[in-house]
């Protein structure tokens, strides 16, 4: 009855997937992607998460566990043996914690920046997502110690929750024509962004650019055709 | 600077400074409790808080520490001597992590029942409201294993989570006059929520009904006086 075998139910533009993924790769865990196809759910999906009916789920043996957050910390937990993806001070822990919900927050109000057609509204939201990149900027600071990434020399917790919405900003970026990331305003995360997406855990599952611009393309038309 | 001193910037109708102060007394901690008046916010919780300005903030020593499940988690690492909060089981602990965050998302829908004076759009939501209960009443069967609470034979971090918005509930019942928890629709969370709130952490921090009430009176006039 599945044994310790481990299967994500994913796709790969979703930011909460890459969460999963880059843990897994983190620790070296072997795992089948089940990609889901867009605009269907699957039985195994329903199945597993009938609460929110929603992606990732990672099935670890025959025990499903959602929520992309969550499923970092079951990752970090059952496989100790790997590096470690939360800081173990307890404080360090709360912070990370903290900073991890916020980018949630953050990422639910900055995808509008590419859904909005009202350009007094875009702007407003332009700026709204620019200062909460701040925040994480100088959390960066404080988070790393003077390190090269937010969990100090090497990827944790935090990384993997901010860094996995790292293609989608630059999605926004490219086609709002706007900037969000950048050397002046956010000049730590700026440097950190291609640090995490060149990073062995990340490389491969990163979306690339060109098929991820198609498909937000896709996507916003869609959502705009919809009455 | 503040040695181990433990202070919690709250107001006694939160739900979430409630989750803070349970888990302190579950863990014998001594805290001071520092109110903050309804429709201003202090200086301290300003500095503490800055990104949110939202109570609760546990303030260990000098440094501070935001948002209710995040402060549970916190409390029960550094104080490791009392009774654990969430499960040693990873995916006990996953599982007791998905419905919290459910618990949260289930209250801010919720609430809305308070407020709605269209009477089709107070109705489902109370179905909706309704439908949320279910599953817990269902979560509490698995997650206690046939014992008194979601933690098993003693409370833990669901039973927090959860059993902090009961006041809220029961205020919610009888003033739009609705059955959300009730023997026969959640036959498990009625017999836990007074088992719940008679709990030695919880009774003396439990919201007086009579109070309780009066505030949400006051909040939802205050509400519709609002243009």
């Amino acid at each position: 009855m599945g044994g310790d075998e481990v299967k994500l139910l994913g796709a790969w533009p979703s930011p909460y997937v890459l969460r999963a993924r880059i843990a897994l790769n983190i620790k070296s865990v072997d795992y089948e992607f089940l990609e889901e196809k867009f605009g269907s759910k699957s039985d195994l999906l329903l199945k597993s998460n009938p609460v929110h009916k929603k992606i990732p789920v990672l099935i670890h043996g025959d025990r499903p566990i959602c929520e992309s957050l969550i499923i970092v910390e079951y990752i970090d937990q059952v496989w100790p043996s790997g590096p470690s993806l939360l800081p173990s001070d307890p404080y360090d822990r709360a912070i990370a914690r903290f900073w991890a919900a916020y980018a949630d927050q953050w990422f639910s109000s900055a995808i509008v920046v590419l859904y909005e057609d009202d350009g007094e509204k875009a702007a407003a939201a332009v700026e709204e997502a620019k200062k909460g990149l701040s925040l994480f900027d100088e959390a960066l600071v404080k988070c790393s110690k003077g390190q090269n990434f937010f969990g100090g020399d090497r990827m944790g917790y935090l990384d993997i929750a901010l860094g996995s919405l790292l293609s989608w900003i630059k999605v926004i970026q490219i086609l709002r024509n706007v900037s969000l990331i950048d050397e002046s305003t956010t000049p730590n995360l700026f440097r950190w962004a291609p640090r995490f997406a060149a990073d062995h855990a990340v490389k491969d599952v990163f979306p690339d650019i060109h098929k991820h611009l198609e498909f937000a393309k896709f996507l916003v038309a869609r959502t705009k055709a919809q009455p």
